[in-house]
């Protein structure tokens, strides 16, 4: 921003020529969305055009249809309205009984006396390897805040109510529930690679952690971005007040006979079995019980119960 | 230290009386030891006595003949010799292919391109819990620097042999040499606890480490100190320049199937199996293989070739 402050990913109010014929800058107008019929008022400063293909090249660093980021972009309408927001009242939302707002949370790590809090960011079922990492950072920081992205995702993404569910069933049965906090983030996947991990982190320290974790390919899709541009791209913001916990790929190593991040074992691929989405997908369409070292049996039992985990 | 260095353990010439009839402030002195003639030169700036009970209360918290740095520091001499040190050789010894200098370790960590590296204090045997924390590390660091304890140790603690083939036997076959340096420290362990985890930390930033791992009972001997004293005492220390990584003890969990850092999963400890160094001692001296959730194979074959295993 030209303040300084790093914002990587534009949030914005798109409208059609034809919603704001009457509309002039110095109005207020009322914002509304589905869940909500007075969710804000805008005080309008700026009505404005802008490139779709400068906008998705900056961003996303392609204007590739390919890209879902690009798709949704290109589905804008033409105009921008900018200003200053007052809410009136947060929308009501499903899965009140884990939103947790910055507020919140705050509150919460304190009372929780926290000094060290990790965020983990996810838009799946939890795997083992998933469970691995955080076990990692319960081994060194004093909490974890694992926090679901739930809204718009692409075909294939599992469905919030499956990313809910399987992550309670991991916190009944595994994790230390005194170090573990499980809130719902509720924003879209825009999958912009590096540029959403930037605003993963600092959307987390809105939320109070002083880490988060960053993994190969963080809000990535296809091969659009380098397996770790979204670690590298840190390098770049070293003032964003929280710190990146950079980790490589986890595997299951039968040689090891354990789960372990790429690297750490002299081990070769051929010894090792990878997590693939593609892969664990098929697995839980099939309703087969997946590999122990893959997924917990809890876990798996709490997807099975969701007739349609994957969104269509 | 009056210059404000951080300085927890005294390491000092005790002589004797008589040994010193005709040595003077001014004088300079040969040094010699078992394993080299020609040591040092030894500028003499102060003959001095020190009060015993008044410094292993300092540095030991405790007075106490129980304590073995008690023990040592009431045998020794009644005098000692300050003053400026120059260095003639090194003194030969044991085990040259596996000893690091500062000096050589600093071009190795910059030849590996090691941006972060953690040192590993260890005068043990490595056991899967080892491994597991060694794991961790490898998992969010550059490079990993074992550095184990070559030198006088108590009764009942590994030989330095068996230290140095087990750590190979490791190396061998599980961890990513590339990722991992092997170096030993000669050194006596005094057992002091916290003030000697601060010693153990400085000397692996002399090593060229950036962080240095301290788990429970760092150095510890018996019940003299609480199991994380050594890691409070990094509080009172922020100046150390090297980053303590603070860990708690590795159990093996029977509910997760893994091991695991004591607070991490939920269960409880009737559910985990405990690494006690007692029961490994037990477990190797009878010659028979220890279950594959403590110890390699390799690493027990290792150990296993050593007729005596343990200081007597």
């Amino acid at each position: 921003m030209p303040s300084g402050v790093p914002w990587t990913l534009p949030i914005t109010l798109d409208v059609a020529r034809s919603e704001i014929t009457n509309v002039r800058n110095g109005d207020t107008v009322l914002l509304t969305c589905e869940e909500s019929d007075f969710l804000a008022f805008l005080k309008i400063e700026d009505i404005y055009c802008f490139d779709k293909n400068e906008l998705t090249e900056h961003v996303y660093g392609t204007t590739s249809t390919e890209h879902p980021g690009v798709v949704k972009t290109n589905a804008m309408k033409e105009r921008r309205l900018g200003g200053k927001i007052d809410l009136i009242r947060g929308s009501k939302v499903d899965y009140d009984d884990v939103l947790l707002r910055p507020d919140d949370t705050r509150k919460l790590f304190e009372a929780n006396g926290w000094k060290t809090v990790v965020g983990f960011q996810t838009r799946n079922a939890p795997h083992l390897g998933h469970e691995y990492l955080q076990r990692l950072a319960l081994s060194f920081f004093d909490g974890l805040f694992i926090n679901p992205v739930l809204g718009k995702k692409k075909k294939g993404d599992y469905r919030d109510e499956v990313i809910l569910d399987s992550y309670k069933a991991l916190l009944a049965n595994y994790l230390n529930k005194n170090k573990v906090a499980l809130g719902v983030l509720r924003t879209e996947m825009r999958y912009a690679g590096p540029r959403e991990a930037i605003f993963h982190a600092t959307v987390r320290k809105n939320f109070g952690c002083t880490h988060f974790m960053v993994g190969r390919d963080h809000a990535g899709v296809g091969t659009f971005y380098g397996p770790y541009a979204a670690q590298e791209i840190f390098k770049n913001y070293p003032d964003l007040e929280i710190t990146p916990v950079l980790f490589r790929e986890v595997a299951y190593c039968n040689k090891c006979k354990s789960l372990v991040c790429d690297g750490v074992c002299s081990h070769s691929a051929e010894e090792q079995t990878k997590f693939s989405a593609t892969m664990l997908r098929k697995i839980i369409l099939s309703k087969d019980q997946p590999p122990e070292e893959l997924m917990r049996p809890e876990v798996f039992e709490a997807i099975k119960k969701i007739e349609n985990p994957f969104v269509t």
